[in-house]
């Protein structure tokens, strides 16, 4: 069985939403990728936590089967990130951003860690993403994701990064930002030639596409009746698509497009409620269902079309 | 066989888009709508035109099975449209609308028209809508569009129409301009309340949704290296998918989510480049390619997927 381990943030968020307001529930990139990904697989989680941080929770995650000796513990407080969104749910507006412990997070990873088959990058600075990668020594699937912060501000080091990397997880934003080309197909075509073969562009309310050089994937977003707070839907995609991926035998189109659906049916539980509180409490066939939903809203049938010559 | 019947504008446009600009070519709904359904049948058109308008577009129209009888030809000029698009091809910007002879139309059926199953009421006055349906006595299938500026200045004419109206096309901001609701699917909802039991909503680069009582159905866009001009996309989408439906014995969920795949297809040409240029050169092998191709990027496999019991 493969390994899967993932490093990124482990945080309080403060969200408002025009559904509601919460205070410093729990968040951050790491939390939403185990939790979503321990419905598929054990989770290594590497990251940072203050003494402020409930020992409850990292019950949770280890009675879930993510093992959490990778994560940190320092005098300080957790990393708290407050923010709004307003009535386009795809846009985050930042309030304040508390680093905390986390300003002087080095990733190490335990011993047992080092065997880990598949990596996921969630979004830190890549230098602290290479570092990671440093200390696996044959990993099978290297994803990451990033943000337009260091796309701007630690270009070099993420473009190092990425002749590392299979699997880039990202937004049209940044994807657009990062390769200066408008023209999606384009920017996938300039990803590729930085090392990346497998190229995930997020896409919010409308889905994700997935390119490799032999075929391109789309799922759509599950509809949903209530959004109500969207922090983490791409952390917890990014979960669902590479705890999947990294329990099968190859990683081939059939299974990478199976990937983006069930990372798509992921996402749509996370924002239907504030923090882990749906994804805490769905059960299996919950995601079975949605997914079988989502797939029929997909399948057109085969065969000839009726065409007139003209 | 049923017979397909369009009425909308038959107009120039003069477009300047990032990748090109051009003076006075062929454009207006009806005319993308049944170039576009050709593919599929027949189609009757109903429209107005000036008397320096080309015969020989006309020529072009009849050969491939548009009948014209129902184009009015009257003394003065061609509607024209001048707009422009910045880099988000989604956004039409409009410099000038000359109505010229369209600002008087009123659409009047030749007999041989009114025996027609499958209706599509472009986007025009919802008044002029209406008495194109006050002329044909047992259609079939009534598909409408609209747009914001019959949605704030003809409100209840507007929804007075959608009382006799199948199936709805609109798209996103016109869905909740109409509705007052933000959420998609409460918007959807609030249609059907008012008639429409088949509504789609476009989406322009992230494509289409389709609705009924019963299921939602989404077609991607097809994925495209070079979109140039987006002019007349939604009324070639409408054309694809409405064409396919006037010639299918029944209109169930089956058909319909084909003809959602069919529309973003011929959508996906259009765009391509200016006026008709690419829709007049298309070939039906290039037509069932890309539908292959579409039904394939969203293909996800069944069965039971292997997720873990927490």
């Amino acid at each position: 069985m493969s390994q899967l381990l993932v490093v990124g943030s482990v945080a309080f968020d403060s969200v408002e939403t025009p559904y509601g307001k919460r205070e410093k529930i729990l968040g951050g990139s790491a939390n939403f990728f185990s939790i979503s990904a321990s419905f598929f697989t054990p989770v290594r989680m590497v990251g940072v936590v203050g003494n402020d941080f409930p020992a409850k929770h990292v019950e949770v995650l280890n009675a879930r089967g993510v093992d959490t000796e990778g994560l940190q513990w320092k005098d300080g407080e957790t990393f708290h990130w407050s923010g709004w969104y307003g009535d386009d749910l795809n846009q985050a507006h930042t309030l304040d951003t508390r680093l905390n412990v986390f300003e002087t997070f080095s990733p190490e990873l335990p011993n047992s860690y080092k065997d880990s088959s598949t990596i996921f990058l969630a979004n830190i600075d890549p230098e602290l993403q290479l570092q990671v990668l440093e200390q696996v020594p044959k990993p099978r699937l290297v994803a990451c994701d990033t943000m337009n912060f260091w796309i701007s501000g630690k270009r070099q080091a993420l473009l190092k990064l990425l002749k590392k990397v299979d699997m880039f997880v990202l937004n049209e934003q940044e994807i657009r930002d990062l390769s200066g080309e408008k023209n999606l197909l384009s920017a996938v075509e300039w990803i590729r030639e930085q090392g990346p073969q497998i190229i995930v562009v997020k896409l919010g309310e409308y889905g994700a596409m997935l390119f490799t050089k032999e075929a391109t994937s789309w799922a759509p977003a599950f509809p949903l009746e209530h959004v109500r707070d969207p922090t983490g839907a791409g952390d917890t995609f990014a979960g669902g698509a590479i705890g999947y991926l990294s329990q099968v035998d190859d990683i081939n189109e059939s299974h990478l497009r199976r990937a983006l659906a069930i990372g798509s049916v992921m996402a749509s539980f996370n924002v239907e409620r504030f923090s882990f509180d749906n994804l805490l409490q769905i059960k299996p066939e919950d995601i079975q269902e949605r997914y079988e939903k989502l797939r029929k809203m997909v399948s057109f049938e085969d065969g000839p079309l009726p065409i007139r010559s003209l």
